[in-house]
C-alpha cells in the first residue's frame, strides 16, 4: 500500500546536501576583534566554523621580538630541517611528462637555520636567484624542538582553546618561507590555532562538506631527491623519484584557484572562502577544513607563522558522517566517471 | 593512469557508518550527578552527546510541591487539551486491518483538569476501566499557557542551557499520563531539557546517525475521532479517520522494541540506549536523536514530565549532514527493496 519515498540517488543527495549547508552557513569567516571566551570558543568548535581574530597574537612575544636579525641571533649554529622544492610545490599534485599525476613530497635537507634564511631571503629579493625553493617547515612539533631556543616566544598553548578543549596542543609548527611556496589544497585531524607572525598567509578555506568538490584522487607517491649531490644547487637538480617499495596518498587534486580543471561533477558547487592573515592576526580552522595557503613577505623577504594542532575528539556524529561524505562522494564520482568516460 | 579509488556502494557505506559511530561512542548515557557548566554542557552539545542529570531538577518547587491535591487545587476549573487514544498510542504508526499502515493522531479532547487527571488515575487503579487512554500533553508550549497557574514551579529556563545556547526555551511542556502510554519512536528538531516530575519515565534513545535503521515511511495521516459523540465513553468509540483533506506524514516504522519486524536492511545494526528517568531526575537530550517514551507511575498513579525545548542551530554541518544520511539511507532501502522485493 504505502509506498516508500522515491529514493534520490547519491548525486541529488549530495547537490541537496551542498545546497543547504550554503544557504545555511555564512559565505565568509567571521571576523573577531576581542579574543573569545572558553565558551565562545565551544560555540564555534560545536559548528565547526573557522574564525578569525584580528590582532588575536599580536602580544605575543614572537610578533613583538622576531626579525632576521633576533632569529638568526637566537638559531646561531642550529640545524633544521627545511623542505627543498623546484617550484615551492611540497606536499601537492604534480603532473608527470606522460600525463600521469603523482603526490610529491619535497627533499627534506638539515641546513644551519641561518643558511636557511639566506637562502629564503635572497630568492625574495634577488631575481637572478636559481635554488630550490625552501621551506622551514615539518609539521612535526618543530617549535617545541629543533626552534626551542625560541619557543618560549610562542604561548605554550592558547588559553581560550586549551580551557574548552581540556588539552594542550598536540604539536607546535614553525613556518618559514617565502612567496615562492604554496601549500596545496588539504586537510587535517586537528582543531588548528594559527598565528601570523612575520608577511602574511592567504587562506582559501573548503568546509568538509565540500570533500565531493575536491577531486580526492589516490595518488602514486613521489619525493624529489637531488640529481648527483646532497645538496642541489639549483631548482632543475631535483627530480622526482617514486617511493620504493611503492606507495599512495589519497590527495585533492582540484584547485579552488584553477577551477575549470580536475573537476568532479561536484566541483562548481564549491564555495571557497578566503582569508588574508596580516602579521599578529590569528585564524580557528576548524578540524578537516581543506585549506590552501599562499605567502607574501615581510619586508625582509620572509613570511613566517605559528600554529598550533590540538586533538580533535573524534567522538559525536562529526568525524564518521564527514567520512561517509567522502564515501558517497567518491562513489557517485566513480559512478558518474563510468557512466561518462572521457579521456583524462 | 592513475585509478579511482573503487567506489563503495551506499549500503556498505552506511555500514561503515554505523560502525564507526558505535566503535567512538559509548553504548550508555552518560550519568552527571553534578550540573554542568554552559561550557561543560557546550562540550555534550558539540558531540551531540545525551547525558543523565541525576537529581537535576529535585531542588524545582514542581519536583516538590506537585502532587495530585496539589494539581488539582491550583488547577480547579480550567480546562486542558488531553490526548485521547484507545490503546495509548498517540502520533504513532497503526496497522490497519487491510495490512496497511497509517500515522495516527489522537482525539483532541478540552476537558476540565480535574476530569483528566481523574480518568488518568482511575485507568490506574481500577482494572474494570474501559474508557480511552489520556495523555494530557499538546507540545506546544501548555506549561506557560493552559497549565500557567503552576508554571512558575517551574524554571523559566535552565541556565547552562540558556547561556550555551544563548536563548531562553522555545516551548515549556507538561505531560501528564499514565503507564498506558507509549509515545513512539520520533525525532525533533530541538535540544531538549527534559525533567521528570511523578512517577517514572524509559528512554530508548538512537542517534541521529541510525536514520537508515528506524525504517521512514511515508504515511497517510489519519485521526481517532469519537464514533457517535465527542465524548467517547469507551475506548473503542475512537474510530480511525483519515484526514481530509487526504494528508502524509514521514514515520518510523522500526520498534527497537521489537526488533525483529519492519526492519530496513540495517536496522539490526541499531545500538539503542536506554534510560530511565527517576523523580527529580533531567536528561539532555540532543537534537534529532530518536526517542521512544513509556511510562510508569508514582503512587497516585499518575506520570508527569516538563520538558524545554531548545532551538537547535542549523548552522555548521549536523543539519545538512543528518539529511544526507538520512537520504542516502532511504535510497539504499528503496534499492535493495527493488533487487529483494518481498510483501509487505
Ligand atoms: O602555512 C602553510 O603554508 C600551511 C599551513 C597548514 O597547512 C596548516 O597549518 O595545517
Ligand atoms: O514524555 C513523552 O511521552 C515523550 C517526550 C517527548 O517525546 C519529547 O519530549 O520530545
Amino acid at each position: 500500500m504505502t509506498s516508500s519515498p522515491s529514493p534520490s540517488d547519491a548525486s541529488s543527495a549530495i547537490e541537496e546536501l551542498l545546497s543547504a549547508y550554503h544557504d545555511l552557513n555564512p559565505q565568509s569567516v567571521e571576523e573577531l576583534h576581542e579574543e573569545p571566551s572558553p565558551l565562545e570558543f565551544m560555540r564555534f568548535v560545536a559548528q565547526n566554523k573557522p574564525f578569525v581574530l584580528r590582532k588575536g597574537a599580536s602580544s605575543w612575544a614572537a610578533c613583538r621580538r622576531w626579525n632576521c636579525e633576533y632569529l638568526s641571533e637566537a638559531m646561531r649554529g642550529q640545524s633544521v630541517k627545511v623542505a627543498l622544492t623546484p617550484m615551492g610545490n611540497a606536499d601537492s599534485v604534480l603532473a608527470l611528462p606522460d600525463g600521469a599525476q603523482c603526490f610529491i613530497k619535497p627533499f627534506e635537507k638539515e641546513e644551519l637555520f641561518e643558511e636557511a634564511l639566506a637562502h629564503i631571503r635572497s630568492q625574495s629579493s634577488d631575481p637572478s636567484y636559481k635554488g630550490p625553493v625552501r621551506y622551514a617547515q615539518t609539521q612535526n612539533d618543530n617549535l617545541r624542538d629543533e626552534y626551542a631556543s625560541i619557543s618560549p616566544d610562542v604561548p605554550s598553548s592558547v588559553p581560550f582553546a586549551r580551557i574548552a578543549l581540556q588539552k594542550d596542543p598536540e604539536n607546535v609548527n614553525m613556518w618559514i618561507g617565502n612567496s615562492h611556496t604554496t601549500t596545496a589544497l588539504h586537510h587535517d585531524p586537528y582543531h588548528n590555532i594559527y598565528a601570523q607572525i612575520l608577511g602574511g598567509k592567504h587562506f582559501v578555506l573548503l568546509p568538509p562538506i565540500e570533500a565531493p568538490c575536491i577531486n580526492e584522487k589516490t595518488l602514486p607517491a613521489a619525493t624529489y631527491r637531488p640529481r648527483n649531490s646532497t645538496a642541489p644547487e639549483n631548482a632543475q637538480d631535483l627530480v622526482v623519484q617514486f617511493d620504493d617499495p611503492p606507495d599512495t596518498a589519497p590527495f585533492a587534486c582540484w584547485d579552488p584557484d584553477n577551477p575549470s580543471v580536475n573537476t568532479t561533477a561536484f566541483s562548481h558547487l564549491s564555495r571557497p572562502v578566503r582569508v588574508t592573515l596580516a602579521e599578529g592576526d590569528m585564524l580557528y580552522l576548524p578540524a578537516l577544513w581543506y585549506h590552501k595557503v599562499s605567502l607574501s613577505c615581510s619586508e625582509e623577504g620572509i613570511c613566517c607563522s605559528v600554529n598550533q594542532f590540538y586533538d580533535m575528539d573524534f567522538s559525536g556524529p562529526f568525524w564518521p558522517m564527514s567520512g561517509f561524505v567522502r564515501s558517497i562522494g567518491l562513489s557517485a564520482i566513480g559512478e558518474k566517471q563510468k557512466k561518462e568516460p572521457h579521456n583524462e
